[in-house]
């Protein structure tokens, strides 16, 4: 037997969630099977199940995955210069990890989105990394406030609802209807939000 | 036989969807067997299977349901006076209805979306639900730009993309996190427009 190392362990682990990532992308968590996982991952079944004990743990690690992806977008959003720049970075971060990855990550929301209604094990995760950018989003608000860019008596965490709501409403529309593009849809939130905030 | 005419039939139909919607929004279209809507609609499995042949069927019909609710709120969209009245009227309506039919339509928008991902006829009538609705949110733009309360020059589509997207993103916060309120919402929205339209 040779030494199986903690790093090679840590790669096959990311290898077979990045096959299972783009089955769930390609055929939604229901219709994908551990054999169509072990398929795509082009390992023995006996190799994935060393790693991932089933489809359910498979789902909890993609969610899990997703919200450490979320966790590299924090220092982005604290620091925005306008609602409009802010949306505009996120969305321009999400194309690029779709890019990066050969998977559409924002099909795979809208399928835990669903899950998560279910399974609180999708939701607990899912919920904490939103409400860890919201949080960011809110000193983001609190920065243009200070600088005379936002009315002093918004409420920095519901304005940073909104602002972060933005996001599914992009993704919806995305996986729904096709016909959101991210430098339009910033460029009419900079229309609508006039005044608030610059760049 | 008693003779059935096409209101009894209409109203067993809608008495049998309900239930299903029911059922839906409780535990999610996987968990849901045409059983547990069956019991849920307190009828028997004849009369539940006269009028929908399986779970697919209702699944489709209640997309198609939810579909023909949201036509009922095209008037007051093109007629709102700002983005964050637009919002807050919807938001208002989606409570009322809640409230009205006894189970949550924006846990079952959560589901359905996830259902589109896979399924191209629960996807086709949303989607189409839903560019009517921004058809009729870009006429509300236009009113604002003849008024001056918007800037002339923003394309009233693509605005109206995100002021629809305002829709899903509160939604999806309430069903993951639970902590988003119509009115408050609306206020943090109307913050963050600031001058853009009055109201």
């Amino acid at each position: 037997m040779p030494k199986v190392t903690e790093a090679h362990r840590a790669e096959r682990r990311e290898q077979i969630l990045l096959a299972a990532a783009r089955c769930f992308a390609r055929d939604g968590f229901h219709a994908t099977s551990m054999d169509t996982v072990i398929a795509e991952a082009g390992l023995s079944a006996g190799a994935v199940y060393g790693y991932y004990r089933g489809k359910d743990e498979l789902i909890e690690a993609a969610a899990g995955r997703a919200v450490e992806l979320l966790g590299d977008v924090l220092p982005v959003v604290a620091a925005a210069p306008s609602p409009a720049a802010l949306v505009e970075q996120l969305l321009g971060l999400v194309t690029e990890v779709a890019d990066r990855l050969g998977f559409d990550p924002t099909r795979i929301a809208v399928l835990a989105w669903g899950e998560s209604v279910r399974n609180p094990r999708v939701r607990e995760p899912v919920a904490r990394a939103y409400t860890a950018i919201r949080a960011h989003m809110a000193e983001a608000v609190r920065h243009w406030q200070r600088d005379g860019r936002m009315a002093a008596d918004a409420d920095p965490e519901e304005v940073a609802k909104v602002l972060f709501g933005l996001l599914p409403g992009f993704i919806v529309q995305r996986q729904l209807i096709g016909d959101v593009h991210p430098d339009r849809y910033a460029a009419a939130l900079r229309a609508l939000t006039g005044g608030a905030g610059t760049g």
